[in-house]
């Protein structure tokens, strides 16, 4: 029986490249194993796939009475909805311990560093397998999207030795300018539709009992968002209340002038000003500095919740 | 400031001899650690510590405001009373993932193995650092008491090729003879008060909403039960009552029978038949070949009230 290795819901790249990467990993280990995803590929995912030659793994999204070795988050949420009915025998992540727990052992692999595919990369040291160069190829640019080029406060140490070892691996002797070349095509978004754009990179969360979900758009200039900021807005209202969400926060983050403006609609109007220290006004709020969901943005909400 | 490293409530000897060798690992990585207990030591761990000069580890209770690394569990049951206060930088474990959350990313290392000391020592050798000699002796039976000397389905091929390693690092030749020796301690019952029995390794667990207390006491011989059996079976019910609890169980297993009698005192009177097939008369039930709480009590227990 395979285990299947997937990723979480609306999977970004390190969700999708990790999975590739770790099932071609089990494979060499005698646990054979089958890359799975729970969403579409991001235009930043397809356009790495397609430079390092893969196809999208499988899409899957039940998975009662199989095993699954789950990538990049531990959470309820983010989990396929019938993960209860399946057996989960790993997980690899750099994220908080979320709510998600099993009723036999298992492996869980967890970093605090910028990247599931940092960790993927210990396990292949660990299990002393070769990474083929175009498997290094897909891990090193999910590391640099993970990272926003090393510029994100969750960048580690182990990443950037990691992103120079698969690099080599790969051939690819100027990863800066890779890393680049896909946040161009990340921050191509006119003409796709708000919805689409604000699912692209979205998380639920479960805050105390609240619903709160999180958008982040990483562009390379702002200006992109000029003329599609009200539709996004209006979508974001729309969002809420189709989920029966606490809040629904957009953070459209300019990785050069390194902050994110944050498009907040809450039930709580004080809710930035009590996790960032600072008021929304007219619905939105620029943070300076902030580069990171899960460093600069979860924990604050979480605490504001608690 | 230093992180406290700490195992379950009712410490065992996996939780002791862990956190005294993590403590020193993270010690030599420039991570200060003091490696801290939440209950007294049994009597088979104050002889592998007396047997390799260490003294017990400092008993702590409250945490809260402190970083805390988690040994040998993932349950709120089983950590610190005020966890929630304390924040979690890691968890080496070896059992099913539990109910422990965190608001901040963090190292798990947990693999389905027989013990968290092999675990330790996968650490050790990833940091690449020697593994003092009365460390290694430590772990090593912190290990023969997880695994029972190799005995239990728990066991792995990793758990013994580590017992070997660090036997020849600790210089002691016939490890098996000291892991009997170890057991002999274990099995020496006789005028020791019945809820310090029950006590010496009890886990509780919340099983869909209902607490369930589970006891195991391991010997040489079940016959030492003999004169007290009525003793603890007056036990556990009182035990039931005062902790508002489902089911307490209590395994007497006999290590060279390979096997456990197990004393049921619960709400449930078919419980022993939904979970393991066989009915419970006059408050005991044999379970052959069962020799493992973790691996053919617990998940088939939280399956009968799934």
């Amino acid at each position: 029986m395979s285990m299947y290795v997937v990723g979480h819901k609306i999977p970004d790249s390190d969700s999708i490249c990790g999975a590739i990467a770790l099932a071609y990993l089990k494979n060499q280990i005698d646990e054979p194993a089958i890359a799975a995803r729970l969403g579409e590929l991001s235009p930043e995912t397809a356009f790495i796939l397609e430079r390092f030659g893969f196809e999208a793994p499988l899409f899957k999204e039940s998975y009662a009475g199989e095993e699954v070795y789950i990538v990049d988050h531990s959470e309820l949420t983010q989990a396929p909805d019938d993960i209860a009915k399946a057996t989960i025998v790993g997980i690899v992540d750099h994220h908080k311990l979320g709510d998600l727990t099993t009723s036999t052992p298992l492996e869980c692999w967890i970093r605090p560093v910028g990247c599931s595919n940092t960790i993927i990369k210990m396990m292949y040291d660990f299990y002393k397998v070769d990474i083929p160069a175009n498997i290094a190829g897909i891990m090193m640019c999910a590391i640099l999207s993970d990272t926003v080029i090393f510029k994100s406060p969750t960048c580690t140490t182990a990443d950037i030795r990691c992103v120079e070892a698969l690099a080599e691996i790969a051939g690819i002797e100027d990863f800066k300018a890779l890393g680049m070349e896909m946040f161009k095509v990340k921050s191509a978004v006119e003409g796709t539709p708000a919805r689409v754009l604000v699912m692209r990179d979205f998380k639920d969360f479960n805050m105390n009992g609240n619903l709160i979900g999180i958008g982040q758009l990483e562009v390379i200039d702002l200006a992109v968002f000029d003329s599609i900021k009200a539709d996004l807005e209006a979508d974001i209202k729309a969002l809420k209340a189709e989920g029966k969400r606490h809040s629904v926060l957009l953070l459209l983050t300019d990785i050069m002038k390194e902050g994110s403006e944050m498009l907040v609609i809450s039930d709580d109007s004080e809710l930035t000003q009590k996790a960032f220290g600072k008021a929304t006004v007219d619905g939105k709020v620029w943070l300076d500095g902030v580069l990171s969901r899960k460093k600069q943005v979860v924990p604050q909400l979480q605490k504001a919740f608690a």
